[in-house]
């Protein structure tokens, strides 16, 4: 079959690789439907995050259930599955707490790469879940972005506390932050303030259920979200960049018993003490358990209560997987679909 | 009358002062019936918070209403009343929702200082809160713990999301980490781990409802409270010191999903953002929204439910109150009660 590697900074090739097979007899192997580029693939694709080898690339996934091991009770070959970036057993005590993305038994999700023709998913029966039957071919990019960006949008509004009557600002315009816009119109959110410069990705979030947009960032920003906030900030805020400033950013925008929800992965962060004690700001975040979600996820997907999948504004044969990146670095994508 | 003002560190006299008046329509003047000293006052004893003037000390206050100005409407002279560090207004949005210590109408709660003889208050009847009666004797330190530790250490077991089943460890043996633990016990904790070298603070956490004690610190303390915990790390940790140590402890002892809640006031701490992220805790603090509490609290009080007062091993003249901080700087007392 054939796979993606990156070999280090904008060196990513779609070549032959070794299909993937059951090591374990908990894994599963899945044809991809459809793959995509992450947000966080471009960390490493930007030199930020070393890569000191080869490193099959793609950790979102939906397709359909090739072959199971011989301990995979419940998801069966013919299925159409959708599972998370960590693999996880559903079972353990921070499982049940929900907490699936620190599962005592965690593995990568699609450790062979899943922007790829087929991966193995390690703990198959804790980590897929299946859809009520095969889905139609329009219902596959919204499934998709359930994997990861849907799941991650959902999980920083859920950390912020979303909920109705309440004041939401999300600080980054990527997909995770345009479907914690969608993940605050679902909980409820009376206001939703997209921070955004880009038109498309404004119009989105406006699509989404945004109901202000503001450019300026920094200080400046905060001050136009006191403003629309009766002076005191937002309730909650979703972070969904991972820098200094925007972590700044969110705990100045929210107000005093507020929460930042934060899923950027936070590179050379630090929160300073002192401004955070007085800020009275709740903060909770990480790697999203996207498996608490995909249940519910995928139920509104399948009944067609939202379209997560528009933030795909790009669609190319797999084959493409280096133009897809080339297009998310320069943001001339908000997410690349990628068909096999 | 007479009150404390610190000059520089270690330098506290007790010494004539203008009787406080009525500045504001909205204040009142209290006569102390106690006063204390709090483990914030030993920063700036210690020189670690910079002293650049002489300033009247005492944050902790309850007695008896003297004179009320002319907009206060329902705390009249006579009563006994408690207060808060901050005064806060009780109807602004952010105090409605709980957080009365970030009020958009905050002030310091005793600005003339409430180790003295009397105290202003300022916005007496969003600040203050009556008894029932005037109590007797026995209870009036329980009455003044509310005012602050007690209130403080509350907040951070409810910032914690202390309750029934839990598992809750405890950084921080002064007396609000004690009486975290009391709090900790009274919100339905199933085991509280209390972190000790001291042997009159083990034993008064064990009275207050410890289940475990921990004297290690460090890796070694994260290591034990996880051995006690299925692994894992307690649900629930109050960081009740302020040291980069002590939050490190406190986050690395919480298991994914947990909660820190933290009161100690933070002095040079910076929170490393990645591994925060990776550790999937919910953090939440700051100074203590006291007045959210005081009607909960003195009710336990009065109804001898709980005796927090207990905290007070020492018991002086308010005159000699330098004596207080030295006791207290040098752990000889957990804290030092004060009667005028």
């Amino acid at each position: 079959m054939k796979g993606t590697v990156m070999y280090g900074p904008r060196d990513v090739r779609f070549e032959d690789r070794p299909a993937p097979k059951i090591i374990e007899p908990t894994d599963a192997i899945i044809k991809l439907s459809a793959a995509c580029v992450c947000g966080s693939d471009l960390w490493p694709y930007r030199g930020i995050d070393k890569v000191t080898e080869p490193v099959p690339m793609g950790h979102e996934y939906a397709g359909i259930v090739e072959e199971v091991g011989s301990a995979v009770k419940h998801i069966k070959p013919g299925q159409f599955v959708v599972g998370s970036f960590f693999a996880s057993d559903n079972t353990c005590e921070i499982c049940k707490s929900g907490y699936h993305s620190s599962c005592v038994n965690r593995q990568p999700g699609a450790p062979t790469g899943a922007q790829a023709d087929y991966a193995r998913i390690p703990l198959a029966d804790g980590t897929l879940v299946a859809t009520p039957d095969l889905p139609s071919d329009d219902l596959i990019p919204s499934l998709l972005s359930a994997s990861d960006v849907l799941g991650t949008g959902w999980f920083a509004a859920d950390a912020a506390a979303v909920g109705p009557g309440k004041a939401v600002a999300v600080v980054g315009d990527g997909a995770v932050g345009l479907l914690g816009v969608l993940s605050a119109r679902q909980m409820g959110a009376e206001r939703i303030i997209a921070m955004s410069r880009n038109k498309n990705r404004q119009n989105l979030a406006l699509e989404f259920g945004a109901t202000d947009i503001v450019t300026e960032r920094g200080d400046e920003g905060v001050a136009w979200i006191k403003e629309l906030t009766n002076g005191l900030g937002a309730h909650s805020v979703i972070e969904a960049v991972g820098t200094q400033e925007a972590m700044m950013q969110s705990i100045r925008a929210t107000r005093p018993g507020g929460h930042v929800g934060f899923v950027g992965v936070l590179h050379d962060v630090e929160i300073p003490g002192r401004e955070f004690f007085f800020s009275h700001v709740h903060l909770h975040g990480g790697p999203a358990p996207v498996r608490r979600f995909l249940p519910e996820l995928i139920d509104l997907i399948w009944n067609r209560k939202i379209n997560p999948g528009k933030v795909f504004d790009m669609t190319l044969p797999l084959e493409q997987v280096a133009e897809g990146y080339r297009a998310m670095d320069e943001r001339r994508a908000i997410k690349a679909l990628l068909i096999p």
